[in-house]
């Protein structure tokens, strides 16, 4: 049982197709393969779900409670009002890093408040594309330290 | 035609593992039993719900207008935002009471505030387990009285 | 030491003979009958005592602390801004649950809030009548749950 | 059975002695005798009652309902709290006329909302102690006009 | 120089024919000639102007300064925004009342702050159109008091 | 009695000079004539009126009741706070819906609330000038159906 | 690819059978019917679905981007929170109308605000049923503009 | 004339009874001896007076106008909302100093809003029981200053 | 075409005689000879213009599009509410500065904002009847820079 | 180490010489004066900085924690928005006592709210330069008492 | 002792090296010459002080009381929370004249309030590096009507 | 010119002395030492600074501009209001990420808005003392693809 989990939203899917200014040209496919490399490299294994069902992103994470060690979430805009998903990841006890691809805080009002991030072990965001792979970092030096 | 409907929404899957302090150790299997056993004593049928997918209590709410006496719905965080629930209750005829396990106003300001209740009968809040039957008790009272 | 005691507020005096659209009317003496009845079926003693004064209900739950298993409390109007009633009740140790007849979330705006509910065990609202004795069952379990 | 209520509500039986450049001189005996002469030659009784305890005032306000044509009501500062004389108010059938001797416009802003005005007939604010002749006047012309 | 002004503003021509249910059937010619007759019965002059037209109202009132005692002032629904009108009241001299025929407070959340009465004397809401020859009532005794 | 009204407020006698952008490059009088135009091919006629001053906006709409079967109005900037035109509106009966040629919720906030749109039958924003002839067909629609 | 797509939210199967004094009684599929209809007599095709399932009409939208000309929307009370149907929206090129059957600005407070709005060409509310066909007209001139 | 009053309010009368984490183990009883003990020794008469009546609290603070040098004054929870209370102190000439035993600050958002202590010399919180006999020697040593 | 406008809203036309602690003893028409005289020094025409009317206020900002260098405009009352002036300000190239004679955030809070201000190249406030100068100068400057 | 410290924020150098009818005509070093002689009457020593520099009090506050029994701080503006000094109270171990010498809660909103309070043992304020000395013996007592 | 003092806060050392499009091409240093070349002409000395700490800007503030005739003073974003340099500027004699080169009215929302404009004399904003200028005329202006 | 900056606020002086629960038992010192090794290892320089003055920072900051290629930042608690240090950052070139130990949105209110954040590139919080070197490893990278 040494695997993470990156979770990925809705409209995660369209990455690189949509709005390249802030999001950039890389695809999700492509993000995915990077990760999957990175746990390669460093002897943790990656699965990726994405998802633009709130329902399915809560199921998926009742399940992660007895599989994974820890996992990297970019819930896309169900950030800032799902508080079903809040209460799934406050049920269980793996940690969970929030990540955001582009700054939310530049962007509309709206964005800036995450319903998600009290129930989170920290959140990551405006790091680009290599926020992922920091979240996965951050998460693992942590599950060494509570070994 | 002499049933209740008894919904549980997201999370609720999980009662009885999840955070025990707050809501005791009986499982949601549990629960369900003890109320078909009441309604056996009581001489009506219960059926019983969950999902953690909002579009699925939508059209099970549809769906229970023509089958159902009464509704005991636990809306989990679907409570606090789902207005599209609150629709779906608001275009049925047959009466919903609103339960919830906890006191939802010793929690976190977001649980204070229901968006469903104003198109419920009635709500009860913070009487553990016992809300569920206590519900069942005053619709089948209600519809008696309505009879 | 077996007796649990129901409390009314403002203008509950005038239940049966007031605006009976939303509350009915039967009259206060009937539903004090209806619950000292239910409390000789079920072995407990019930008392009962209204007042339009905040001080009286304040002296009256002050006394129950070493009187009562647990109160059951239509506090009227009170509700919404009585922090003194607030005070008195944190500051007893048997539970207390708050009833409406009516459905508060259904009226006007400054009903939506109680300021007693997060030192209440419970509440329940919307049920009628029936929401008095629904609260002493929950009562009467929970007490003997603690046992 | 003509007769009209004058209700003053905490602190007014100061008047004249309270803050005279708000207030005046006058006494509240003063213009109790005065608003009892109008009722003289207006044809109607005029009965007086002031008191500091808002469960007083609900209790009278509450027994009017059988006795008096309308009343004129000063609440003082339950003016602006006070929702367990609001639902008074509101559950009985005699018109209400709320008065204030000053422009209460003018003041803090806690003393510019009336949680009482939306269940009165009407109020008359600013027009110093001729505020209460006013109210008798209109009360009088409008029970006329019902009649 | 012994005169009154009575202003009326937007849609108050329309009075008798618009929402009979708030506003009566009496026409806003009727009001006048009931309030020009009940100034010749108490030895004063009533001028009356009514316009749809802000800057029409605030020309006349700024006249009205040098010409009459007081002013009865209906504002229509510039009560609520019209911060030019409340500045030219607050530079004259004469005394204003401010007059609603219906409760204010009993209407829609707009229409429960005035922009106006913090300079005006007083304001009178509810009392129908009798409100107008109340507040007549109250600027005679107010300028006779003044002498 | 054939006839409908084309309603425009503040500003828009400068359209087609004014902010090309937002606006297009049509003058009013471009668009009135294209709408009468239409309204020949309908078997309606069609009368346009423009005008900077809430009042004679409000003199016109208290006009129109009995000399059109609607009115399609785009108040400009009045939309936002002139509760003068909102009971000029409700004043009447004859149907208004309210245009914008801009979508008013892509713009500043203070734009995003109409102080009109609970009096009018509807609303459209957004769709350009061809906003004012869709909704000269609603209403033409509307008043077939209410026939 | 000559096709418009009509999208309709929660709740909107059951038109026609819920609160037909707000809705009417046409059912969805009259509705539709006519839509197609209407399409054949202008030479473009009209594709129809609805969904209670958030995620669902994400998919859809996201589908849409290569296949239709323009949507027609009425999202239901996703209208009011649902900020991943937003990010739908804006992540594609073809334009979006917003359709509301009823004024939703006569209605709960909740209901006055649009989530999507601002990522959609215009809106159209309180209009009935015929602002699904407005929203088409609106559309079918817009494409043919940008030709 | 060399006394003064010291005032507790709703709940006061549990004071050692009553949460000691945060009130502590001494009983009122105690603690008014020991201000009288302390008035003793400072050539002072200090008279004490708790009630859980609003209406008796205004009573006695009208009462104390004539009788004494200064109020020492512990409103309980009358300090978040007895705006009757705030008219009473306002009403009399003699200082009145607030006091806390707990700090009020560290509590429920509702206890740090104070609606009396704009009408009082000042305010102590947070120093226990200690407050009061600080609150008097300021009195005294305020009313030396004033002498 | 070397001239400026200098534009004065509600009110106004009453300078030196209205307030004079606030606003001076110089009546309007010495301002404005002040303001043509310093015109004739620098080389410049200066126009002027009051008006209670804002419709007439509208008009002549669209008038001065073509005729005139720069504005100095004091909108009085209408700063705080006047969206269609805005529009007229936006709608125009000439540039616009905002004079108010006293400091505007001194005052009441209604006055602390200013919906013309984000339109307007800039602001003076406080400076007293110099301000209007002063604008001048800025914009002659500003004008000269533009060249 | 048996001292206490007196810090005073930003502008209370000016004491004695800044708005005496507020602040009185003592000067701070005469207030210094006083309390290092009551520090020698009472067997303590009394030290006292002021600055106007936020880090500077920082600094002295963090060095506070090893070398003195507790802190008298009156903070002046810096009470109302300095996070900064708060986390710095917030990481020592000694207590401290906020001192106002003017009553705050009658003053401008703004410094109605304290960020300071709710990491400090207790608040005295309005009670003028008394007030620290009072602070003092609050402290020196509370020491005793956990001593 | 005839002496101006123009003061700038944090940030505008940087003058004419950030952002040029919004603050110009011209350095403080540039700015500071063209004022002292002002004041040699008009016969005033002009001493310049800029700094980044609020504690250094507070004591000259202090210091500038006895030493200049007025201060110009461009706070940057201190304007917007330091409420300890109101108190400076509270406490001293000389006037304030509030400086923004930009229009802060156009900016970011917390740029729109300023908590130091309520002890100043006035404010000019969005007129460029001329707005200092302009503030020296009228401080100069207003010391010799004052003289 | 291959160096970084870390930058440390108010209060981390004490880390490790402080409140070891929530930002544990390493001191500044030791994670100076860290961040220096790390960077040795990736052959870039690590500069650290710290201070509690606000104006040391801004001052660090604008010389940081020419000197190092990012910053990584905790603010400590200027990150809730200052926005001087805001304004510094938006006037250089070189990139800043916020860093914060612990999760701020687990703790009080004021800690869950940045001030600051809206300028930088991104934000890293809740991940423990790991966040600084994660913040390095982006800037590191962020470099590197700008290049």
């Amino acid at each position: 049982m040494s695997a993470f989990l990156v979770l990925n939203g809705p409209n995660l899917n369209r990455l690189g197709k949509r709005e390249p200014t802030i999001y950039g040209r890389k695809t999700l496919d492509d993000l995915e393969q990077e990760l999957r490399a990175w746990g390669t490299a460093n002897g943790v294994q990656i699965d990726c779900f994405q998802s633009n069902h709130e329902g399915e992103l809560i199921d998926r994470i009742q399940q992660a409670d007895q599989t994974y060690l820890g996992i990297v979430f970019n819930p896309g805009a169900f950030t800032h009002y799902s508080y079903a998903l809040r209460d799934a990841i406050a049920s269980i006890d793996c940690p969970v890093v929030e990540v955001h691809i582009s700054n939310i805080h530049k962007r509309e009002p709206f964005r800036h408040q995450s319903v998600l991030v009290p129930v989170c072990l920290g959140q990551i965001s405006g790091l680009g594309l290599a926020g992922y792979r920091l979240a996965l970092e951050a998460l693992l030096e942590y599950v060494k330290k509570q070994g």
